[in-house]
């Protein structure tokens, strides 16, 4: 994945983070830090691709952290997963087929499952200790892996695409930062291949970072996905333990713009299971706050 | 301020915070910190009231701490001060006179000037001493002072309101957290004494905590506020500085509902010189996470 798009460069400094007298902390450009206080230390390991932890903490649940660096807690995950799924979910008439890139977790895998409408879901991340370790420590993976609607792949997600023609009607992509490796999936090229495997009206959405402390990083992977995709919005939510507490997603497609569609009765549903996502959010979350609409339109003039 | 509503009891622990190995820190209910690396320690002082600080740091720029609690830095500050000022007066057809209890850093004071309808603004801050060392070291301080339309008053709010009759189309109530003497702030008793406060037709709006960290709390707020206002609406935006990184606020009123009237034009204008707030923002704010929503609507039914 050295190919990339004409826009600006998706560049990220690697936090620095880890266990120190009883707290996780996580440090940001190292000007910010966020820490938890640790009850237990569950689980270290080294996989061949990242470094494995598992904590415990009294006001957060357990949550695992890859390469030192925060994934998930179990008081704030629900936002996260929520986001990144019912909303495009809802967006589309039919959803049958969707992929996740990423996403060993299943966090994911399991908002999605709660469409009725939705008979597959193909999991695809590189790293199979991610969902081994999570099954032993986080309680909804056992009913999304004995989900015969569920299929988890241990394979590299672009390779994998490339191999996808017109399957998908919604592609998540549920990476880590874009950092080493995972650059790769920030990036026209990747994008590119990712519009080849979508059914005609497809729906791509991806990550895209914090929005209060990386607007110019925001700004320049959508500029990745424009290269790609005619349509690309992108929408927040409120997560406290992730980086500024705010993070986004955006989305893309061919197509569709998100205000072209909404099954307002499926959303009501899913919502009834949702601690953050209902039907209000479908709009609601694509009003930015307006430094990093700006930085959005701005990328755009360029 | 001993008097009470029968809703639940507005209480909060102190968080702990302060200066240490270079960085101020503020712990939340012992189990979560957040951190700022400081460049420089500015200034201290103990006033008669609270331990006031001012910090400066490369990434947030200066920040003034209260009893060592965060309270605004210059990197963020924005958000709170125009969440908390353009919305309720975009509700309002030609609000002319606005009062502040607290807001002594004169952010909020800021903010309302830039409507051109505004007549005057007064503002009741019980601590001179945060509006003088303010001046010093914030340079949005100086105008607002020489405004011919602002009135700087330092006294108990509550005192001074209970011989205001009828006086104002706004009233904010820009104070801090609910701990020793604020707690008043935040009980029916003295929404009552601002109601009467109020002109026909005239809103209050409160900051109300943490979104994520303290929907209870939140909850038993709003329950105070309806003991007084037939009409209650929360709103939220995304504050990293402050505890779990979102915050909210709520407006009451005895007729109005934010939904009632929206002066777009004057919101696009004032948007011009905002960070956050826009036009869009006035009722997509209004979207709450749903576990925050459910907490109202618990307390509603309580």
């Amino acid at each position: 994945m050295t190919k990339e798009g004409n826009g600006p460069q998706v560049h990220m400094e690697a936090n620095r983070g880890g266990l120190k007298d009883g707290w996780f902390f996580e440090e940001n450009q190292g000007s910010s830090s966020f820490g938890i206080r640790v009850s237990e230390h569950l689980h270290s390991e080294r996989s061949e691709y990242q470094k494995i932890d598992v904590y415990d903490s009294e006001f957060f649940g357990r949550f695992l952290t890859l390469d030192d660096l925060m994934m998930f807690t179990e008081r704030d995950e629900f936002v996260y997963h929520e986001m990144l799924t019912h909303l495009p979910l809802c967006s589309l008439p039919t959803p049958e087929r969707v992929l996740i890139v990423g996403g060993g977790d299943c966090g994911c895998a399991r908002e999605i499952l709660r469409h009725p409408c939705v008979r597959q879901v193909v999991q695809c991340d590189i790293d199979e200790r991610v969902t081994r370790v999570c099954e032993g420590f986080f309680k909804w993976l056992a009913p999304v892996l004995e989900s015969p609607r569920f299929e988890a792949l241990f394979a590299d997600g672009i390779e994998y695409l490339r191999h996808c023609e017109g399957d998908f009607d919604l592609i998540i992509i549920d990476s880590t930062d874009p950092i080493g490796p995972a650059v790769g999936l920030f990036q026209s090229a990747f994008f590119e291949t990712a519009r080849r495997a979508l059914r005609p009206g497809g729906v791509l959405v991806n990550q895209t970072e914090s929005v209060h402390w990386s607007s110019e990083l925001v700004a320049a992977v959508v500029g990745q996905m424009r290269e790609v995709f005619p349509q690309v919005a992108t929408y927040w939510g409120a997560i406290p333990t992730y980086p500024s507490g705010s993070w986004c997603w955006s989305y893309a497609s061919e197509t569709r713009s998100p205000a072209d569609f909404f099954d307002a009765e499926r959303a009501e549903l899913v919502a009834r299971d949702c601690r953050y996502y209902h039907p209000a959010m479908q709009s609601a979350a694509f009003a930015l706050p307006l430094f990093l609409r700006r930085a959005l339109e701005e990328e755009a003039r360029a």
